[in-house]
């Protein structure tokens, strides 16, 4: 029901470039969310805002769950400096999203975290999107060289084409 | 607190270009939000989801502001198909946020819309985004040509250096 | 981490009465929930505006499941008319939430959903609560009698001891 | 568009008293919060949910600009463990909302807060709830003494008839 990117877009200056919805064979971990009766907004649909919690939720979960990011009282904590994110075909409330997420490239001390959001069932991804984190000690808010433990978890989002 | 966009996140590829923050005077029409508790997340400051609550906020007060927007019962629905932001400084509750308009392109259906969020007697941009509509019929979903009035409205939002 | 809900604050005319926290068995349907690191507040755990969002999401999905609630086009709507929660414990992102319903009235238009939260693997609710819906018409928002399917639905929420 | 709420609720046990709506005059304080896009769920006007994130943002915001609250690094948060609305008329993006507040009750460590939210120019409150703090120590988050600097902010807002 959303649109194709068209080209004319991005021909008259509309957009940088035209993107195209990935598959889920493009990531490199996948997780499930389940959608709230708040993520609807008045034409029916998840808002276009609540994407990025997706977004937020499946690279920190993931974080947390392989032991590497403790958001409580950790050392080192993710600032994110960077978001996007294009829009394919909507998603709704009751359904379920799938979070893909891959590494695109790691840095000294910032991650570019490379995200798909799929309906169930569907092939393509209904929204592709990316965020940049820069990773800073808690204290000092300065950034910081990422931990070994942290760059595996990482290395292991990563994929041969991403 | 945030960081400054290092030119080695473009040149390491994490990010497509540098991005610098604006000024209020890079925008045609200015209107304040409130935070709330809510928006601080675990770090203490506005989580980057909800910045672009504040975009979704401030393009559509306007449009309904201007009489061209009925977001109940009108023809014309706004898609959005693209959004991006770019992050130099924290936003925080209890603290009103300004936030900047203006258009960078209209199109025969579409628009891009700008965004500057700024606090209060600070002179650059916490943050810089924007985000592409798409005008479509609320019955087909299919694009329409923007009404004259709404085109209208939409030229005052330009803004000669943008 | 969370209080025991004192007697002295009912002495003293704080609260009504003494909650005390349910177990999963005194509700008639369960459905997870996955938390959303925007969930977390300031102080690092699910802010007690979400609880209810939970709540939402937990009814309108076993309606919707159960084919008698259509969001988009369907002729009856529920109204929220009153809301409650108590809080016993904390809940946090990125643990799930498992949310348990039960109807404790059906009245001609008007249904009292009672919900208790648990986190996985916990014996006690950490919230326990309810909301009021009044259905009414889509158009004219006048109370409507809930028709026989919906009924039904509601039916199988009912527990011999709530 | 809400519904009175009908004695024969409380007769057939669907809630536990007849609310109704309070006036600017039943509080002590008032303050402006401006709804947002995402307020609106699918039915058009501000979901349940979100009243609550206004009761949270008024109380919050008072305590901070009255300098008794530091949600950053101050050694005494707030618990909330029983909150609680009834709803008698709409709200809707994109109208600005009237938070008003007062104390009820101030305990050695509890406060019950009540708060009415009404639109711009309405007399009657479109909806009205409470909710009780308990205040704990940071680090052991068991209750501790109000301070006296908070004891007096909150006296401030006792009124007489309350």
């Amino acid at each position: 029901m959303f649109l194709a990117h068209d080209q004319d877009l991005v021909n008259n200056g509309l957009m940088s470039n035209k993107p195209t919805p990935s598959l889920r064979s493009d990531y490199a971990h996948l997780s499930t969310i389940t959608t709230r009766w708040m993520d609807n907004d008045i034409y029916g649909h998840v808002n276009n805002v609540t994407y990025y919690s997706y977004f937020d939720t499946a690279v920190n979960r993931y974080l947390i769950d392989a032991g590497v990011l403790d958001i409580h009282g950790g050392e080192v904590i993710g600032l994110v400096i960077e978001t996007h994110c294009n829009y394919f075909a909507p998603l709704a409330f009751p359904r379920d999203v799938e979070a893909a997420i891959r590494v695109a490239h790691i840095g000294r001390s910032s991650v570019r975290y490379e995200i798909g959001l799929f309906e169930a069932g569907q092939e393509h991804a209904a929204a592709c999107g990316h965020f940049v984190h820069v990773y800073v000690d808690r204290q000092t808010r300065r950034p910081t060289a990422l931990p070994e433990a942290f760059v595996r978890a990482l290395q292991q989002l990563q994929v041969p084409t991403a």
